[in-house]
C-alpha cells in the first residue's frame, strides 16, 4: 500500500479508545481488554480498516484486533471510527514480527488480506506466510490455528500454499474466484477495486491442530 | 475428450507391440516387461499420447506406461506410434479404478494431465484426485508417492488441492501459469490448444511418504 502521510497521526492514535497502547500488560489475558470471553480474531495489516470494521459490526460475538505497523494508515482507520462505538474492535500498532511477544495462546483466527506479496525471491522471508511467520503464529494461537488469506497475487498464493502444506497446515478451502459477499465475509478496499477491474480474488482457509 | 469412433480399433490394439495385454501376469514385476530396473512412470488418461510419447523419447532412463480406457483413443495413439520403436513406452487398456489390481508397489511417478473435471458435485468421486483414487494410488507406489497434475479447470485444481492436503500429501510445487516447455516437460494436445487460446494452465506436484 502506498502510504500518504497523515498529519497528527501520532496525536490521533494517542487520543483514540480503539488503540491498545499498553498491550504488553495484556499478554495471555487479552480477553480482559474486552471484559468478556469471546474468541479473539486478528487481522495483520488491517490497512484503512474496512474489513475489520465491517466484520466487527457483523459478528458481535467475536472480538477483533487489527494489527498495523504504519501510524498514517492506523490514523486513517481511526478517522473512520471517530463517531462509532464498536466495543468488539481494538487496534495495536506493531510490526507483525513482534506478535509472539504480544500474544500468548489466545488467538482463534487470523486474517491476511491482500498482504504485500514481496515478489522478489530475496524478500520471500517477509511474506506473511513465510516459515518465519508461520512459526510466530504457532505461539499466539490456542489449540488450533485457523488462517484465512485473500490475495490477488498468484505468486503469493502459490508460495503460501507450499509453505502451509510443508509446515503441517491442512488446506480446508481454496477458491481462485472468491466473492466475500457470497461467503458471509466483508470486502476489503482492495477487493472492491479488484472486482471492479475484473481481477480474480484468491481465497485460502488453512488449519493446523497443535499438541499443546 | 470427445471420442470419435476409430474403425478397427480392436484390431489395431491387438496387433501392437506397445500394448501389454497380459498385464495381470506382471503384477509386482512390471520391470520384466521392460527387461530392466529403471523407474516406471504412469500416465492415467494418456489420450492420443503426445505427452507420453514425447516424455519417453526425452527421458530414456525412465519407463513409461500409459493407461487409457477407451479403445478408440488408444488406437489413435498407436497409429502415431506405427513407425516408431520406443522401447521405454507401453500402454495398458484399463479403467483407472482397476489400477491396484494391476500394479503393486512399483510405480515411481504418476501424471494426471487435463483429466475430466467432473464438475457436478454428485460426480466428484470420479475425479482422478478424489479420495477413492488417492487410496488406490497408495497401493501402486513403492515408498513415496509423487503425482504431477496439469489442468485448465480451476475447480478441479481447487478440489485436488483440498483432497491432497486432507490426505497427507505435501504440495511441493504449484503454478497457476505453467509452461511445460520451460520446465523440462512435454506439452499435451490440450495444453498446446489452451496456450493458443490464452487459457492459463495450472500445475501441481505433490508428494506423500508412506510407511511400508
Amino acid at each position: 500500500m502506498r502510504i500518504r502521510n497523515v498529519k497528527n497521526a501520532k496525536e490521533i492514535i494517542e487520543d483514540s479508545n480503539y488503540i491498545i497502547d499498553n498491550y504488553r500488560d495484556y499478554r495471555g489475558r487479552f480477553k480482559d481488554v474486552f471484559h468478556n470471553n469471546k474468541p479473539i480474531y486478528l487481522e495483520i495489516g488491517m490497512g484503512k480498516g474496512d474489513f475489520l470494521i465491517g466484520m466487527a459490526k457483523k459478528y458481535l460475538d467475536i472480538n477483533f484486533i487489527g494489527v498495523e505497523k504504519y501510524d498514517s494508515i492506523v490514523a486513517k482507520a481511526l478517522l473512520k471510527l471517530k463517531d462509532c462505538n464498536i466495543p468488539n474492535l481494538k487496534i495495536i500498532v506493531i510490526d507483525a514480527l513482534e506478535l509472539d511477544e504480544v500474544f500468548d495462546k489466545e488467538i482463534s483466527r487470523l486474517y491476511l488480506n491482500f498482504s504485500d506479496p514481496w515478489p522478489k525471491k530475496r524478500h520471500a522471508k517477509r511474506r506473511l506466510t513465510s516459515p518465519i511467520f508461520l512459526k510466530i503464529y504457532e505461539k499466539i494461537f490456542a489449540k488450533e490455528i485457523v488462517i484465512e488469506q485473500k490475495t490477488d497475487n498468484i505468486h503469493l498464493l502459490e508460495s503460501s500454499i507450499i509453505n502451509f502444506s510443508e509446515n503441517g497446515y491442512i488446506i480446508k478451502e481454496i477458491s481462485l474466484d472468491w466473492d466475500s459477499n457470497l461467503n458471509g465475509g466483508v470486502e476489503t478496499e482492495y477487493e472492491r477495486k479488484f472486482k471492479e477491474m475484473g481481477v480474480a480474488v484468491n481465497y485460502l482457509r488453512v488449519e493446523k491442530k497443535m499438541n499443546k
